[in-house]
């Protein structure tokens, strides 16, 4: 595991005096693989805890420009379709913020080689959060882990570790979010390849609800949206059996995201 | 116009020492009268801006405990059902926020008698603001002027006057939320009378969503969600032109709120 080394020390600290205090960004960053709903989380090093990517926001700058800042320091991940969700604004925002977290964030701190009061104290502070989140495909996606960080990697939200502080708590509520969105525009563009069959495209809407969802009512609300384009069938098997593929029309997709489905 | 007390200015000043810096929450609290959308405005002492109802975090205390505190001392309304719909975090939230409206706050501060610098620049900071909204029943409430406004009013959203800061496009975010919730959510229960006609709930969809709606289309969609109880006919002329009443089946309603319309 590297130590940091003095410049970047220097540089961290001099940064944070230009933050606004006690407001930050969390950002949910969701992709589809394996039929599997995965989020990206980040390491820290020395404490070792599990977190999504998230930063501070400086004094004259925008928020919705912190949040693209923050990804890309922390992720390399950059110019993504950032939708802020919500804030976060509870005075405890864990059981014990200050005792567990905020505390061994301030031990690895020291031990990552930080020693100004201010920047050792800046974590013990009281955070309202605001939370942004994106969808990706992850296998265009490259994200790398930044200098705070011993990792960068996609896990599925199914199956996840306690992340540090209420990061638990804001993923959920950014699926819960997603499940809204469900209900007034299409979803799927970014994160299927082109062509797909109805099977996948109903394993992903399975994998955002958590849920299984019955065939032919999932292929009536679908194809009610007009947003699919019937293709060639996949060839792979008998002629009979073999089942179409379908593609998103672009148009009334982008469409039906500015003008929402139903009412 | 009343002039404050001493008391009330010392008190205002102390509390001031104890809320969070950059962080403030503002109120759009929506109501429906004569078939129009309508939000309660407050009208600043002196300065004579109009604005939302809004305020500050204490150092202790949760954001949603302090939308509700703020918005009864402001306004008196309280136990409403308030949600975060989202946070406003540019950098500059109007054209020119310290020359313009920070000033004239400002100024309007001083003449109304403080005189602390920490108060007085208070204002001049850059803050990150969360948006809160609830549906009132107009009829029911009975909403007050704190003492630093000079009214508290119910004015159609259709017809406003320029407010204060970002406060029209923060109105206008609102509007939109609750747009959307019309495509995973049943409303009206909080907005009509026990018993309504079918003309009386398209009305409020219709002031909701800014357009009018064609009329056998509309029936369809909310038949369909299965929450409006048939009742009786609505007699006052020719009975066989007289429109049926309906009213919400509550537990439906409530059911819908909770699992939503729709995938």
């Amino acid at each position: 595991m590297n130590l940091l080394s003095q410049s970047q020390i220097v540089a961290f600290e001099n940064k944070m005096e230009n933050f606004i205090p006690n407001h930050s960004v969390d950002c949910v960053i969701l992709g589809y693989e394996d039929q599997q709903l995965k989020v990206l989380l980040l390491k820290w090093k020395m404490h070792g805890g599990w977190c999504l990517p998230g930063g501070f926001i400086f004094k004259d700058e925008d928020m919705d420009d912190a949040a693209h800042r923050i990804l890309q320091e922390r992720t390399g991940l950059h110019q993504l379709f950032l939708n802020q969700f919500y804030t976060f604004g509870n005075q405890k925002r864990a059981e014990h913020p200050t005792d567990q977290d905020g505390r061994l964030i301030k031990e690895s701190m020291t031990q990552l080689g930080f020693t100004k009061p201010a920047v050792l104290k800046w974590f013990n502070k009281r955070f309202i959060t605001t939370g942004y989140f994106a969808l990706v495909d992850i296998a265009k996606a490259q994200p790398q882990p930044d200098f705070l960080s011993a990792a960068c990697e996609w896990r599925p939200v199914n199956a996840l570790p306690k992340l540090v502080l209420d990061h638990n708590e804001i993923l959920e509520k950014a699926i819960v979010h997603l499940r809204h969105q469900l209900n007034y525009v299409p979803l799927g563009l970014s994160l299927l390849p082109k062509k797909f069959t109805m099977q996948d495209l109903q394993k992903l809407y399975e994998a955002i609800l958590g849920k299984p969802m019955e065939r032919s009512n999932f292929q009536r609300k679908i194809l009610k949206l007009k947003v699919l384009v019937r293709r060639e069938k996949l060839m792979s098997g008998a002629a009979n059996k073999a089942p179409y593929l379908y593609s998103f029309d672009e148009n009334s997709y982008h469409r039906l995201i500015k003008e929402g489905i139903g009412f």
